[in-house]
């Protein structure tokens, strides 16, 4: 059997049309509080969810998230062929740590912001090449975790400047699996890592948006479209500057980025909650995706869509070496109806 | 169409045979000195390959061992479609550093030192299913950048007690593609998480004995299969105590774990090296696989082998905070010559 499922340089597509049975989204406090919040499964008031630790409430979320989508697709655990996860976390431990107890076969992922759309891609094929039936993709952040990895102590207090985004306390889940009535991943586009040159860990929009360009551009050509071939272009998690470079880059390019781009980071909070260029993180986009927009899909809303999770592949540890932070940004495109596929 | 390439619980196969083209295996000093140095296709005297930092060193290892395996394969760069990448370290930075000039799509793995099994299974998922031809593989490890960030400031010069095992400075790489004369990749098994509670961070086969016996029991029964079938079953990287417990879960339950059993931990250092219970990181057993494994399979000494690489879910967060280190095993099935596929 000779399948050719490549296209161009970075596209794969997937002629069975793998559908998305069912998703759900978790969301912490100041998310809930956000204009996206009556969309979530859940929100926590606290942030702790119980647990004694922030990984540990972390871990709670994506249990959480994929048991709200199991109960939706009618699954139970037992049924699952696959869980594809990630986080941001060192040792991406709130995913390994919410799903040991599962005995479901489990692959790690770290595509940083960008691992939900990684996460999509891996699990489309799986199921289109027919090594699995029924497959998990979970992705989390939470904002307490996340800032004392990566930045300050939160008792620290530090000042945020403009350019800093706010890292969700949210998760987000879908099953993928071969026989559904949509949505339905179309295709994956694959990105390479993009080197801006950036070393300002408060500025990861700029460190991703050339990343997002690249791949956007690959998805254009390799697929024969262009931004207008969809109804909607979501990135997550540029932010408000991030997406305003992207605007730009692509315009510098003459590819004309209209009314249908929005980024997962403007959407989730509005500008009164103070979070300077908006959300980030793996769950922001995971759950903006699992929240409100796979629910708009499925309703008509969206016919054929492009989710562009993009991630900084941001280390402490290369930075306090002088280092810069590679950005990197896989898509997926999403339609409705299997008529609407590429 | 409708391919049905899952066997049983958790192992996927691969009719059309996805090949292994070319390997190559680059290791640091103390690995060169031990009984696997000459099958090495470089190593370096010096812990820092010229580089500033370790991880930087780390990074320069993939990019060798990736450069040398291409030279191999008669390839260049641009002629992959994707690579797989991952390490041990916060957020997998040896990889995303090693790759990120390369233009090539990538996706980051997070199996701790299961990640060459993990990758390797992708990748052969990807060259079967027909989405993409040539794919590379990469992980590695190096002794110093893992130590300064799981334990202890190498300065420090801490004890190291009975049951610890070396982190290898290390890497491998494979580049599949789907027409090769072998080795080929004929299944994969993909492992779930086991928590065996063990909380010591100097006694990682302990964490992982269980993952592999709950994998490889899951390949047996799944390919209908016992050890007698295999020629070779090479777990990665247990280390002395690991695959003695592995020995031992085996015998407790009725499967005998007979001569052709071997752990790559144990291969790659001479008892005289005084490192233990052996050598471990994710380029440990990418080494010893892609330094000495694949040369022999090519040259018809193993004509069916289990390569199942055990990683420890370990996390210094999860440690400090009295949780346990989870333990996870992927294994590929690799054989000589198509009439040997399972």
């Amino acid at each position: 059997m000779n399948r050719k499922n490549k296209l161009g340089t970075h596209t794969v597509r997937f002629p069975s049309l793998p559908g998305i049975a069912s998703w759900a989204a978790v969301a912490g406090k100041k998310e809930s509080a956000g204009p996206l919040g009556k969309y979530f499964d859940e929100t926590y008031p606290d942030t702790t969810l119980s647990q004694k630790t922030w990984e540990q409430a972390e871990s709670a979320m994506q249990s959480r998230a994929l048991g709200i989508a199991l109960e939706k697709a009618k699954l139970d655990q037992k049924s699952l062929d696959r869980i594809y996860a990630g986080d941001l976390l060192n040792q991406c431990i709130s995913s390994s740590f919410a799903h040991k107890a599962t005995g479901v076969p489990y692959l790690g992922l770290y595509g940083a912001c960008s691992t939900m759309a990684q996460g999509l891609g891996l699990g489309a094929m799986t199921v289109d090449g027919g090594y699995g039936e029924n497959i998990a993709v979970i992705t989390s952040s939470h904002f307490c975790s996340a800032e004392r990895q990566y930045r300050m102590p939160l008792e620290y207090g530090g000042q945020r400047p403009p350019s800093a985004q706010w890292t969700c306390t949210a998760s987000g889940c879908a099953i993928l699996t071969p026989n559904s009535d949509g949505p339905y991943i179309c295709s994956a586009t694959c990105g390479h890592i993009v080197d801006a040159g950036v070393t300002d860990a408060n500025n990861m929009g700029a460190a991703m948006a050339p990343a997002a360009f690249d791949t956007l551009t690959a998805l254009f050509t390799d697929t024969s479209t262009s931004p207008d071939s969809f109804d909607l272009i979501l990135t997550g998690d540029l932010g408000a500057l991030g997406s305003k470079i992207l605007r730009d880059l692509c315009a510098q390019n003459g590819i004309k980025l209209g009314e249908n781009y929005f980024d997962c980071g403007e959407l989730i909070f509005s500008p009164s909650q103070d979070t300077h260029c908006g959300g980030s993180g793996c769950g922001c986009s995971a759950a903006v995706l699992c929240g409100k927009i796979l629910d708009e899909v499925r309703a008509g809303r969206y016919k054929r869509m492009i989710f562009a999770g993009t991630g900084a592949l941001h280390s402490p540890t290369e930075i306090q070496q002088g280092s810069s932070i590679p950005g990197i940004c896989h898509a997926v495109v999403i339609c409705g109806e299997r008529e609407c596929a590429l």
